[in-house]
């Protein structure tokens, strides 16, 4: 994504110190663009757990370098164990995403096709680059096949523009570059397509009004900020011709673990009759779980809904309260949206519908993977 | 409701001054406890279309004794001309709550009983009186009924703590006592029944974390803070037995126009089978509409989502800006839940299904005022 007029990932390897990783903090954004520098797996944990960096693939990226950081520190005569350790940590610092173990364990199964350490660290290094590198072809992919939807949409609506809405950052932000759920409205631009863009503000953590608001603003994408109560209304009004969101976790029967709320805006859009799409690159789906409920969902702390942070007067970022002391919040991070509530998932194989057999025709070799994980031979 | 400790309503003739009206300046809650003095017509249109006040019944009240202080001024050479601009501001100052235009046209009707300026302004002073007591007695007979469908869900859980939802806030602040939704808590936490109340924050104003939380904290009744994306996830794990909430203007079929996001709700509660109910006074029945989706919607703002207000560190009321510079944001304050997703009306005269015929049998002489306002004798 262009930046201020220079192209970023989210993540990268420092060029001069290949030691090193840098994100971009997106707990500053959207007042301040600023980088940090991840040195240790202890760095990378607390960026996942923090929210210095969030969002399905990009949770994924960042924990398959963290192993890499983790090999760099291991001691050779403990190697293999200290890893062991590094990845439990690693893959429990977040609960829902499905991306964050899929790419632990991919880093760690590249580790064991080498012997030695210094062998071991180098593919650790490889992997995670390949994970960043093919998020990004994934995203495009995804970006490709759900700008058809939009181009069927904008010839129904005789070239008028088409209003999308999204929830939560499914964007660049979330990915390595070009996102899930906006990897389609870039390339329906680029298509030279009319778009709006409807962004669900996203409470408590507020990702569409920082993130996603300000991605499409960089990219010169039409948008409006709306709270997340109003996407009913705008669809009982015509306002809104397509949902595209993103997902944290996939159940291989098509149930989608998405940032809370998205399961309201999904009521919504089939009560109203409008195409409620999810966009993924296959690493969010969970080839072992048939029901979408029994996820775990993420509960984070209530000081992120009672109090919150923003720009004062004073160009300083504040953190004010917004209840009374001693009030009680519950923060439930996703919902479930299930299956018959969703029109179809855009991957970077093409569209398919949120249903087993369908998802399993596309992705055959994911029964592989289910028996694998499930001990099965 | 008891204050730290000391009993108010929301709004009150000053006893010592009857030609100035109290109110709570909901503003500044829950952080600080003001009142603010109504002096002139203007005061009250301030208070209303700025929201010092808000809510239906409130609304209403405020709007009636707002004809009162126009009474004052209005010189006695042309009363009825200077009374009648006023009561067009007045009941234009917000565009959705049905019981602004009803409280000025009841209170316009007691003075056409009399004849003098002298007597229109004692009889405007009585009746703006009649209307906030009317409102206490009605919101207690809401809170009887509601008691009732609280405690059949006691009875069926055998005991346990019954769940219940609210969106925005209904409750004390929202009329002169007691509140609509919250009427049927408050009558079951006095008939000793555990109750726990889910709160919806209710972007963007954020009525529900700046009022519903802290009026049940001050009546020591349990609940939690909840963002508005919540409500679907908590309904899918049982986690909520009931939704009540109020409304602003209810169509003489059924369909509620409520606070943005009410909808989603309605939907999940659907989905879920879980028990929706809308809390009412009469006066927000609208007799002559019979599609709720004409209801005129509210758009505010788009700064009371991009800025938000909140106490500091320093414990002084501060605004923080939540999104980049030049991001466009759009605010529609009330969205329409259909009656086909309404379990029912709990009304002062019992509950009714939210449906033509009931309505109208419950509220014979709803149809007369039907007539009334279409002019047809």
């Amino acid at each position: 994504m262009i930046v201020n007029g220079k192209h970023y990932r989210t993540i990268w390897p420092n060029p001069e110190n290949r030691t090193e990783i840098i994100i971009v903090d997106q707990r500053k954004l959207p007042h301040l663009f600023v980088t940090e520098t991840l040195r240790t797996v202890e760095d990378a944990i607390t960026a996942i757990k923090e929210m210095h960096v969030r969002g399905a693939g990009l949770i994924g990226i960042t924990a398959g370098y963290g192993i890499y950081l983790a090999a760099l520190a291991a001691p050779d005569n403990c190697f293999d164990k200290c890893i062991k350790k590094n990845s439990t940590e690693l893959g429990n610092s977040r609960p829902t995403a499905r991306n964050l173990k899929w790419a632990v364990e991919r880093v760690c199964r590249a580790m064991e096709t080498v012997n030695t350490p210094e062998q071991k660290r180098k593919i650790a290094f490889q992997e995670a680059n390949n994970i960043a590198d093919e998020d990004v072809f994934f995203c495009r992919q995804i970006g490709k096949h759900g700008l058809e939807i939009i181009r069927k949409i904008r010839n129904q609506k005789k070239g008028k523009t088409v209003n999308i809405l999204t929830h939560c950052n499914a964007g660049w932000l979330a990915f390595a570059d070009y996102g899930s759920a906006t990897a389609p409205i870039y390339a329906a631009r680029d298509a030279g397509i009319n778009i709006h863009v409807w962004v669900d503000e996203t409470r408590p953590w507020n990702q569409g009004a920082k993130l996603t608001a300000w991605e499409l603003q960089q990219e010169k994408i039409d948008n409006t900020l709306i709270c997340d109560n109003t996407g009913g209304h705008l669809m009982q009004h015509g306002l809104v011709d397509l949902v595209i969101v993103g997902t944290d976790r996939t159940t291989h029967t098509g149930d989608v673990a998405n940032k809370i709320g998205t399961y309201l805006k999904a009521l919504a859009a089939y009560d109203n009759n409008i195409p409620f799409y999810v966009a993924l690159p296959s690493s969010t789906i969970d080839w072992t779980l048939d029901n979408g409920m029994e996820i775990p969902i993420e509960q984070r702390t209530g000081e992120e809904i009672t109090t919150i942070t923003g720009m004062d007067n004073n160009n300083s970022i504040s953190t004010i309260s917004l209840a009374a002391d001693g009030t009680q919040a519950a923060n439930y991070s996703f919902d479930i949206t299930p299956a018959r509530l969703i029109t179809g998932l855009i991957t970077e194989r093409g569209i398919v519908a949120a249903e087993k057999n369908a998802i399993h025709n596309l992705f055959p070799e994911g029964g592989q993977i289910n028996r694998q994980e499930q001990g099965i031979s």
